[in-house]
């Protein structure tokens, strides 16, 4: 019905989302999952949620589960924005959900400052330096590296986005970390609770959430428990497994 | 023979160091095994290594039997550095190992700056606010809060003590952390490695360790395996049992 050629309708069994995808562009991964899993977002339904660097969607889907807000995902890939939107109607949540297909630098254009509750971002993880290796695909180069907005920037909108004591959620690569933190910072954004990813047992961390509050006091912040995503056998953790299916089985 | 009233000697019995310790003073903990244990010194006879706020050594001491380097402990209480310098003795050290009882505000009065390949640091946690509750013992609370000493003191002479590319090492509380890690980048130190402890399985981390370059590279910081310290039985988990007892069996 609403998807076109090469696309596949993916499922979220925790929380029975449905999230149209394709293997010509950017899939959702574990990361947009644990960041939603992570984040915290105000439930009531007059509040607000942004989510930046949206891709196809997936953060804002897996989040409407877990809250009555109103929710816009921005995103600047047209592609990405188009099966995002088909993927709202999917669910049957265009009343709480919209895709706003812009560049995140034109956001103030569309979206008012100092109104927004929550805002989550799942970013380009590379810098994009002259001589990295991108994908030549333009739909994965563009969600992989820093081509159209860098950290600084979305860190800048998040924060402009966010009411006073709103919170903003990132996931990221464990080598940009001290970066993002000191950007948070830099930008009224008080880092409050960090949760380190862990592939397996004696690995290092290859992902970090983090959690900040817009001019929340600079201080105390919180380690969680530490995500191992595969046990000993290669199969997922009993915490992945549980976000990904739930209760239920993953066979 | 070296033991002043109320003293008694502890066993590391993965190294087999004995520490002299007093109730009536501050104890090594658990900090000071998880430092040791994480920190890389140099290894070659003729580094250097300062270990400051040394307490009554323990740290200095750990790392003894992992380098042939020269050791300096630097401890401001005269009652700590004396065991500190009789626990050196004790163990036959004398050779490798010496204890500065000065402030640390005076370090470059006795200890060269940029002569060091690498310092440790297992600082007072708690910032020395009128209102915090302290302990009574005076030898407590000088080494629990900053009466003495602050952090970005510590991080300054660490900094200033150290070669180029010598590295630091730092146990402290993870809602301290992002001061630390802003503090070791402004000055000329460069966080390289994070490692979280956490108590126990689902609990959240209560200590953190850093290592920091001087002069090194502002980026790619790697977050090791976190180190859970007790399992579910309430019994100290295979790695703190290995840095503590080794391969014996602790009881």
């Amino acid at each position: 019905m609403c998807l076109n050629e090469n696309e596949r309708i993916d499922m979220l069994y925790s929380n029975d989302v449905k999230i149209i995808q394709s293997a010509e562009v950017f899939s959702f991964s574990l990361d947009a999952v644990l960041l939603a899993n992570f984040a915290k977002p105000v439930r009531k339904k007059n509040g607000r949620i942004a989510d930046l660097c949206a891709g196809n969607g997936a953060v804002g889907l897996f989040l409407s589960s877990k809250t009555q807000a109103r929710i816009v995902e921005v995103e600047i890939q047209q592609r990405l924005a188009d099966m995002a939107q088909r993927s709202i109607k999917l669910n049957k949540l265009a009343e709480q959900m919209e895709v706003l297909n812009i560049d995140l630098a034109d956001a103030y254009q569309y979206l008012e400052k100092d109104s927004f509750d929550t805002v989550t971002c799942n970013p380009p993880y590379f810098p994009n330096l002259d001589d990295s290796k991108k994908n030549e695909n333009p739909y994965f180069a563009i969600a992989r590296h820093e081509i159209t907005v860098n950290l600084e920037k979305i860190v800048k909108i998040t924060s402009g986005l966010l009411k006073m004591n709103g919170k903003a959620y990132f996931v990221h690569r464990p080598e940009r970390s001290l970066e993002l933190l000191t950007l948070l910072q830099k930008n009224r954004l008080a880092p409050k609770k960090i949760q380190l990813v862990y592939p397996k047992k004696g690995r290092e961390a290859n992902m970090i959430l983090v959690e900040a509050i817009k001019d929340g006091r600079q201080q105390g912040i919180r380690y969680l428990p530490p995500i191992t995503v595969y046990n000993e056998d290669n199969q997922y953790g009993s915490f992945v497994q549980e976000i990904l299916y739930g209760g239920k089985k993953s066979d």
